[in-house]
């Protein structure tokens, strides 16, 4: 229809609130609150794995945590989790003034609000003990009361093996904080390798909030121990994670034959799992490699264009997952860098004559000082 | 790892920018751009049929609009569009004091962007009588030179019919805009319906920008048109969308074959189209509904719960497209009202020993009056 | 600079994250981190009156809510309210088998943190009777110990009295929340009408979240009560208020002579408040009034177009809060509709000659069915 | 009011849109619209100079830019800036098959709307020579006709000096673009410097779009020249700067007596002006000094904390601009970094007994290797 240069203008009414009123003098404004729903996170599984978003690593007031364990099932279910471990310190519990210590509790108060929602709650608890060697989580744990060490007598060792004796899933936490050597750097240790041999330990956590311990990716791949992520969450997990940027929740993914908790214990056993924090997914090169192709998708050639007898080739390539991928051309004669922004297309073109593209994507670690590398196919 | 309750108030750096340096004093701060790239609007087909976002109503400086043409084509790439027609108004040319008139130059101008970008662009004219009839536009068109109708002399019915020779899909743009008669109301008129019986009108936009002419639904029920949707955008569309809401642009949703003009062309003249602007969607019941199975996904019940010998099962209900659906309950005992938001999950529940719930979603409509029907298996 | 039309196609980088690494094979990924800040809510004083930004009336553990209470000091800090209270609920503790009930601790616990933050923190506490009367708010309070009622056995009044007897403020709930009337209308009641009488009574909650009680601010106004707004929060703020929407929680804006919990106390007896929730404000004419007019600066005319011997002159209407004004013509010849969205200006024209366009705006209330009217001076 | 732990759940509306209907089956869906505003920059002026939003360098179809003109008024506005030049290029014209070549035409098109919206916009045309020199910009020109240098002949020096003649003022653009020496680094030239000496060059681009020329600043600085920042917009802004980030488009901060043309170019030829973009500021010391302190105040004490007999004092800072100012402490005890957010306060706390803290502010630039460093007095 004709409109004037002073359309725009003419926008004069809110585009944020409205209100509906009863009968009886009470006026609702709901407009402005959060809608109830569960963000679905797009992650495709590949060769009968589903991909389940997982996060194995978090607190609430009955450790040092600052919420009740329902708002971990709520921030779970809105955030898109399918599976969560309440990890809450053994050893630390600083509101026991004010909150009856019982290491069964968080699990307990969260286990009917989790089957309503579906969301898979396994138990767990973190042990916590000078650094080093630090914390471990204990997840898939049996009655917490079976397992607690003494506080002060207790040797690091025999404070894993009880849940270890539990049949619990064990991974070693942020294995760079707060350690004593000098320079601030963190080394594999001994007890760490004690675990290790006698096939205590199951994983390591390479992401940890937003810190990535690119050491702990090698040991990982080279002892093929399971590549964990996690929120380590004390506070509120929307107050750090910047939702409204499409950010999520650092998480372990993993590649698991069925929604169900023995399901992923199974999957962690073999170390079927990724890690992905912010921007960044890190991992053994198997997983890393076939979540990379289950993700984009190529289109064939659309459109070429001859200059000076020279052809070139239009592709459009589709990130169909919440991932993130930057990638550098590596060979062949191309779009030298793409950046695949979660749900998102961008077009690539290529000399005509090749039969692919080799790029490094930037973003996906295989090792501490290696980035996957994918062929991207020109039809 | 131990934090004190402190923890949050150590988050002490930007999450804004960063820069990169080079060796010449230049820094370059591309931080707060727009990233390039192209939203994937999720929408399923079904049938064999693709769901293709197209919007055929648009302007450039070529008529009353205010951007190049090169803009509208960045748009529809940016926003996700499959297809595109500029349909610049042929009698109507403000700008003609500095633009040269040539109503094949928006289609020339943005044909090569297009091209390489993977967007399909279909040339098209608004032709732009008085109201009424108003304003029809002809898409699939040849030269517009051929059937430009004298401003002056020309019979609505000839400047339409001049186009139709060229065997031009031609659909009636919001009916009810700048109707004539005193109370406002809009009809069906005698020169609409010569175009019906002669087989040249192929459709009527039900939604044009944030305009729902609800009458127009039923015209296009009633006589097999296409049910259209439409930006008229004139000025910029990022300053009337508020992508940031999630929000998307008016379209149309052509449920074509293949990913060709040649497919548009046939799935609009059968017919095969849904309308949606904001969060609403219009169409043909049979279109309406099997959209809406496409994209909504219901779980078997995953929990039960049984209180005074009650049993209450629940079912996760997935929306995998970015439509969004509001249900409110018809017949059976279970979750009263239904808010599927795009791309995310709702929990529902329902009382045991029922086959079905019976919804209907206010937010899709068959007709002025009637919103489409659904029900919901129970597993 | 030359720049071809494919440009916007060259921002390949992403907007979102960067990052930087230590030496000891740590990576910091801070980007996505939402930033540790205190938004400051705009809203002038005046007449030697400072806006304070409060809400009294929230929840922890230790009643019904689902946080630790330093988590309402954090989200009062980041959210820019100057002062707050917790007000858990006396007679309700659905916690105590975990949570060691001490009506005294949730603010023991936020008090350091509070001072720490300038946030002024108000000792209080939520007195839940039945419905009717239903709560009371009870800030301003000594030891909890001192007043709790049987709960069994004490008097509604009695309920009260011991509180006021401490010299509490005490404001009344949601009183139309779970009313027992059939038809669902709530009305003045009995026990609230003696301690009115008995002045004992000092406020009424108009705003409650996003709930209205429009007669109980013909109460206020009538028997000259402070009009209060408040969240009422059990879950997560930023949960329920979606504050990327440029939305703020609900809250009671106090006019009070200088920052100190003396002047609160002082401007609550006074009655010197307006409650705001979502676009809306509610109190007092004067304090209304006086509000808008700090709020809203009118440039003199700044260009005039005539036409056909009819002036047109132009003004910029400035609304320097972060409140929202939805204003109507109601006299005069000039711009029909105006919306002042927060911290934003507006273009108005009005024929020349008038001194005044006068307004109703529609998003402030003085009385249920009054909204505030004022004058724009035409200069 | 009692709320249960599933309550979140029950927000099941959607807080996205609502419509309104009028009799005649035309509904307006005007919810996801965005709103018509001016957004308010908030930045004080100090010594009795207003701070105005500049931006004069951007594009239109009447050269390489993609909008109409009216575009770029609108944007302004939106936008928030005071004043603004369209600055097309007088040497290329690449849309010359479509659009009429008249450098005079963006100008006379723009400035009634410009006037109806209160903008200041001011003429100008960019003088497009090959590089070095590159391209100046001429504002406050008179008729673009009188000036125009024959593309081919025209001596380089030549095409400046006839805009020079007309009294424009006249600042160097991105003199680090396309520069043709081997290293891409980019200096000062002959040309450049005749023009310096002939008082014909009053300023230089420091900031172009995304892009900081740090040795400009140098030369500014030691030149007395102004230091300017602008978008050298030639698609559309809001494309470029991604606002919901709280982003604002670059541009130049003009220190002016008054809001006129007059007091801008005053200002301009005094070199008053500091350049802005994202989140960095740059410009002469004073200037930016005098902004930082215009912006920024400090509490008083408000909290004092003794451990150990060693007493901390607390402090609120607060930033009541929308400038960006990250500072790192440079000399006394207290608070390393602080990060002051648009219109948001942080917390400082400093050891007792010291008169001041100070701070180098990292984020503001008053030399190419030298930021500004400021003193926080501790009271």
């Amino acid at each position: 229809m004709f409109r004037t240069r002073l359309l725009v203008f003419l926008f004069i009414f809110s585009t944020f609130y409205c209100y509906a009123q009863d009968d009886n003098g009470v006026m609702s404004m709901d407009e402005s609150r959060f809608p109830k729903k569960r963000q679905i996170i797009r992650i495709p599984g590949f060769d009968g794995y589903q991909t389940l978003k997982c996060d194995f690593h978090m607190h609430t007031i009955f450790s040092d945590g600052q919420v009740w364990p329902t708002i971990r099932v709520q921030e779970a279910w809105q955030e898109g989790l399918d599976v969560m471990a309440i990890s809450d310190h053994i050893e630390y519990t600083p509101h026991s003034k004010d909150v009856v210590v019982d290491h069964n509790r968080a699990y307990e108060i969260g286990e009917d609000m989790a089957a309503e929602n579906n969301i898979i709650l396994i138990k767990g608890n973190e042990i916590t003990r000078n650094t080093p060697p630090g914390h471990f989580n204990a997840i898939f744990i049996g009655d917490s009361k079976d397992y607690i060490a003494d506080r002060d007598n207790a040797k690091d060792k025999q404070a894993v093996m009880k849940a270890a004796d539990q049949e619990a899933f064990i991974f070693w936490n942020h294995p760079g904080w707060k350690v004593n050597s000098i320079d601030g750097s963190y080394e594999w240790i001994d007890l760490v390798d004690e675990l290790l041999k006698e096939k205590v330990l199951g994983g390591i956590e390479v992401f940890n909030g937003f810190k990535f311990y690119k050491k702990a990716l090698d040991w990982c791949v080279d002892n093929n121990l399971a590549v964990m992520g996690s929120t380590d969450m004390h506070n509120i997990v929307g107050y750090s994670y910047n939702f409204k940027e499409g950010a999520h929740r650092s998480m372990t993914l993993v590649f698991a034959k069925e929604r169900t908790a023995q399901s992923v214990r199974e999957a962690l056993e073999e170390g079927r799992t990724v890690a992905w924090s912010t921007k960044y997914i890190a991992g053994k090169e198997e997983w890393v490699s076939k979540l990379f192709y289950a993700s984009v998708e190529v289109s064939p050639v659309f459109h070429a264009k001859t200059r000076n007898e020279k052809t070139t080739n239009y592709y459009e390539i589709k990130n169909n997952s919440d991932l993130y991928f930057e990638m550098e051309l590596k060979s062949g004669k191309g779009t030298r860098t793409v950046t695949l922004y979660p749900q998102s297309a961008q077009v690539i073109s290529a000399t005509e004559g090749q039969e692919k593209l080799t790029y490094e994507v930037v973003t996906a670690f295989v090792r501490s000082d290696k980035n996957l590398v994918v062929d991207i196919p020109l039809k």
